[in-house]
């Protein structure tokens, strides 16, 4: 089977220091926890930036900061930025992350549809879907799909043979969050089938169902992504906490055992189909 | 297999006469037009109102005539009411038609979740599908559930398992909706496969989906929803407009073929376990 391509969701828009001592919340400890995850083994950085006091912010000041400092630590891993709309609704706020330019992401999140997480809608509009679409396009950013149901599966074949989706192709399939698919291995190989051709895809599963979810990707041939965004703990009984890099281990370890080797991130590059590195530019600092 | 439930959606949110000459708009024509799908086989009857304008209402006023006006050409039809928020966001509005009393609806529609519509998005927050569930159970109605993904299957699961719905369960499978669940009899079965035990379930196929969806539910075992609030045409090359009516008589025939009988409203209700028309009141006209 292909190598493995980790993606490391590190913060996201939800833990807070009070949810988990080892969430990476600041510029630096986002920098610092790259890092380590970088050596753990990712290959793509799938980044959410907050604000002095800890909230998400969609500022570009902060993304760029967070991007300038990856890039210093890591020359290599490849830069995703996030489009949630989870807490900010406008256009202009959710791309306001696409614009970072020194060094400019590669990816960015875009949600395939609207739909419930466990305790509120999360909207994603056709029309902002498109509009965030073009604008990474515009900017020479790569998608990075995110589907939760099979039906977000099938929209985004009707936007690649619509040509509003353009290669290349990369999804991340999220089962187990509440409202939306279960993580089953039925659900994940239905939504696997439902892909269009030449899609590097990834599967992540929610809370408890992260390191299980992650394991049927890499016995499937796909590809993974792991992080305190989606999970907090490292055991089902929540009784360790879990931290970016030990998560990122744990998947190398099945990896191993399944004889995949890790892709590095230019390899990852190459798989996914990204510009090569020397395109991408270099750090500003 | 059980003899099958029809279910006729007849108006909906979006169609105008300009879209169909056949659809019902106005009270008169609602009522007019119910008596001609229960004829044609219908057991239940998914109302949405409009106003004088033809515009969608959440009002009690025109849903209480329509419902008033129904029951006295048709004493026996299941009378189902929509909370949809395609238009209206609000609980209050949304909820609006559950008060009516001279008839009561008997059913009420429930969407599980938030999704896409193909220009728009359907919001239904996990919070406003538990605060219109409460205001059925209150009032002794029975949610229809509505579920466009397998996902929102996942969820009805949980809120049976956690007592947050009630039965009896009915629901209907809704496919071919751009940005969700495509049409497809893997995805249909998926989803029945999902459900919970004891429920009562039909598909619905949206726009040109409609017959076939309704087709392999009938060979399935399962019940159908059809009308023009999800198909305004006859034919695949849309050269004939459909009627509610004949949309029915198509899938009688189907039934007939299949060896399916159809079901009566009263039926119907112990098929669902509904209290029977007795329980529900008489027409207060």
């Amino acid at each position: 089977m292909d190598k493995l391509i980790i993606n490391a969701a590190i913060t996201g828009m939800v833990p807070t220091r009070k949810d988990s001592p080892h969430v990476p919340i600041s510029v630096e400890e986002i920098v610092a926890d790259v890092r380590r995850c970088r050596n753990a083994g990712a290959s793509i950085v799938h980044l959410h930036a907050r604000d002095e006091s800890g909230e998400p912010t969609y500022r570009l000041d902060v993304y760029q900061q967070i991007l300038r400092g990856v890039r210093d630590v890591s020359p290599d891993i490849i830069l995703c930025v996030s489009t949630s709309g989870r807490v900010f609704k406008s256009f202009e706020e959710r791309s306001e992350a696409l614009d970072c330019t020194g060094p400019a992401p590669e990816m960015a999140s875009l949600t395939l549809g609207s739909m419930n997480f466990p305790k509120t809608e999360s909207v994603n509009s056709p029309s902002m879907i498109r509009s965030l679409a073009k604008a990474m396009y515009e900017r020479r950013i790569v998608p990075e799909w995110e589907c939760f149901e099979i039906g977000m599966v099938d929209y985004a074949r009707y936007l690649v043979d619509h040509d509003l989706l353009e290669p290349p192709f990369y999804c991340n399939i999220l089962l187990g969050s509440l409202g939306t698919l279960s993580a089953t291995v039925f659900n994940l190989d239905a939504a696997v089938r439902a892909l269009p051709p030449d899609v590097t895809w990834a599967a992540a599963g929610i809370g408890r169902f992260q390191f299980r979810v992650n394991s049927w990707a890499i016995m499937m041939g796909g590809h993974v992504r792991v992080g305190l965004e989606d999970n907090l703990w490292f055991d089902d009984d929540r009784t360790v906490p879990a931290s970016n890099a030990r998560l990122i281990d744990r998947v190398v370890k099945v990896a191993g055992g399944a004889g995949r080797e890790i892709a590095s991130p230019d390899e990852a590059r190459e798989m996914i189909g990204l510009p090569a590195r020397a395109r991408v530019g270099t750090p500003a600092s």
